[in-house]
């Protein structure tokens, strides 16, 4: 790791690094439209790896390294880590800082002296020493950001005593359709690129309150819990439960997952539900929202939340 | 697991479970349509977890548990262990299981006695052992199937020696325009539940050869890698290097590296392309189309396949 990169944050504050966070670069591309071929730049979407670790007392440990879109590393370690069930209190962050680290040849079976670099978030947390190396693993045998084992997850989620939401405001039909185009008009970088996952925060007046994007949509998803974390929205006594989060593709399994974590009472999906994530929004009591577009909508679960 | 529902298969072939295999289920839904409200069904496709083993001298072991949409487990399997690397070849698969398996509550830290059941396939390899532990798991640190740590996978695949695929054919302009359609007829599930990801195999002439579905693009991919190394049409000297993959949604980097695997020439994606998947295009020479759409697309990489 180069000493230059690197700027550690303390006491909760988030320090990046300049260049770190492109959303998009430009590439030449040839166009072919009808019968007319033209060359021209492309704006494409920026997939680079984060490896996302966590420190406490001198021990540092890496716990996943997912593909994601630059610009919001800190949120997506915060909403990952929320999600994971890690850190549910901002209080048990001392710091977030992002760096780049050259990975050594050594570390991948190379043969030839290659230099990668990769970008790093690390969590110290507020803590003297890291949690039980064990319960780390278990939490990423069957809860990964990919969805990993959803069935017992959900059934590990009942056991654990993870409740239904708090029934919440009711969302009247005409704000429900407004969502997507609020969304639409939030969303920077799929302007640009033409190829985005977003996710959006709302009021139950649906008024949008943040717009997280990504490749992944449960990146999206996680800069936006991870934001309200950060800004201390969410927390032990605090959830999103007045709140409707939007986004962009399919509702899967994984995204009712982080709606029960973060007590989300209503997810909007602009297309097809899986039927793992209807099973999860009834059992926990989310009202799933799914083909929103135009003037309709279905609703798959705990309808009373809908003005008709 | 339960004995009758066990099923072994020997000598390549490939046995399942009655019933296991359920690509939707229909679900109670309110629909909302301007001011009409309606209660109808509602196919959803189903995302379901499969834990991915292999087996060999009588030791088995988990590779993967991944959310897919039931179906086409083998295949799945099948494509999967080609992707990883670790089966290149149909003569290393002696049989391949798909059973459902109890998950004892003790597994997940649960305190009620709940019984879980969970789909399972299960490969078994023609040889005396498994391979090496800690080969497994490097391959699952630096290329899971949800594209983990890629810009690591990028460069050791440069290293381990991965060819840029063999120049194959030229695909017309035309018959180019013309795989979306293709795509679409032949998506079964799609056209029930309207939320699906699919991966398409044709010839240079535009012949649909085979469409497979799953909730995950990857899993699409993986199915339609599989098939093809269980019919023999993809072994170690016979590459997919005649045809063209198309895929519904975006081209991320994953998809990339299993073109390369398979050695794809041509990849089509109905939406954008990532920064990543761009460069592994170029640096392998795949022909990579992104924003498939009406008369129109973009080539982002080796355009001499496409015939202007």
């Amino acid at each position: 790791m180069s000493g230059e990169e690197r700027d550690r944050a303390g006491g909760g504050a988030v320090r990046r690094v300049p260049g770190v966070g492109v959303d998009w670069v430009e590439v030449p591309v040839r166009e072919v439209r009808g019968d007319e071929v033209s060359e021209r730049g492309d704006a494409v979407v920026v997939e680079e790896p984060l490896e996302v670790r966590v420190a406490a007392g001198g021990e540092r440990r890496t716990l996943a390294v997912t593909m994601r879109t630059p610009g919001a590393d800190p949120e997506l370690a915060a909403g990952f880590l929320y999600g994971e069930g890690l850190v549910r209190d901002l209080a048990l962050i001392a710091g977030i800082e992002c760096f780049t680290e050259q990975v050594a040849p050594s570390e991948w079976a190379g043969e030839e002296e290659l230099s990668v670099s990769r970008d790093v978030v690390e969590v110290e947390l507020a803590a003297r020493r890291l949690p039980a190396l064990r319960s780390l693993e278990r939490h990423f045998f069957t809860s990964s950001a990919c969805g990993v084992c959803g069935r017992a997850a959900l059934d590990e989620m009942l056991v654990a005593g993870c409740e239904p939401v708090a029934p919440g405001p009711v969302f009247a039909r005409e704000t429900i359709r407004s969502l997507p185009d609020a969304l639409r008009a939030g969303q920077r970088a799929f302007e640009a690129t033409g190829g985005l996952h977003a996710a959006a925060l709302f009021d139950a007046e649906g008024r949008c309150l943040a717009v997280w994007e990504d490749v992944g949509r449960h990146n999206a998803f996680d800069k936006l819990v991870g934001r309200a974390l950060l800004d201390g929205a969410l927390g032990p006594e605090r959830t999103l439960g007045q709140h409707a989060v939007l986004v962009s593709g399919r509702a899967s399994f994984e995204l009712l997952q982080k709606c029960v974590a973060a007590g989300v009472p209503m997810l909007c999906a602009v297309s097809a539900p899986s039927s793992l994530a209807v099973e999860m929004a009834r059992r926990f009591h989310i009202t799933l929202v799914a083909f929103l577009r135009g003037d309709r909508f279905n609703v798959y679960s705990a309808p009373e939340r809908v003005g008709l």
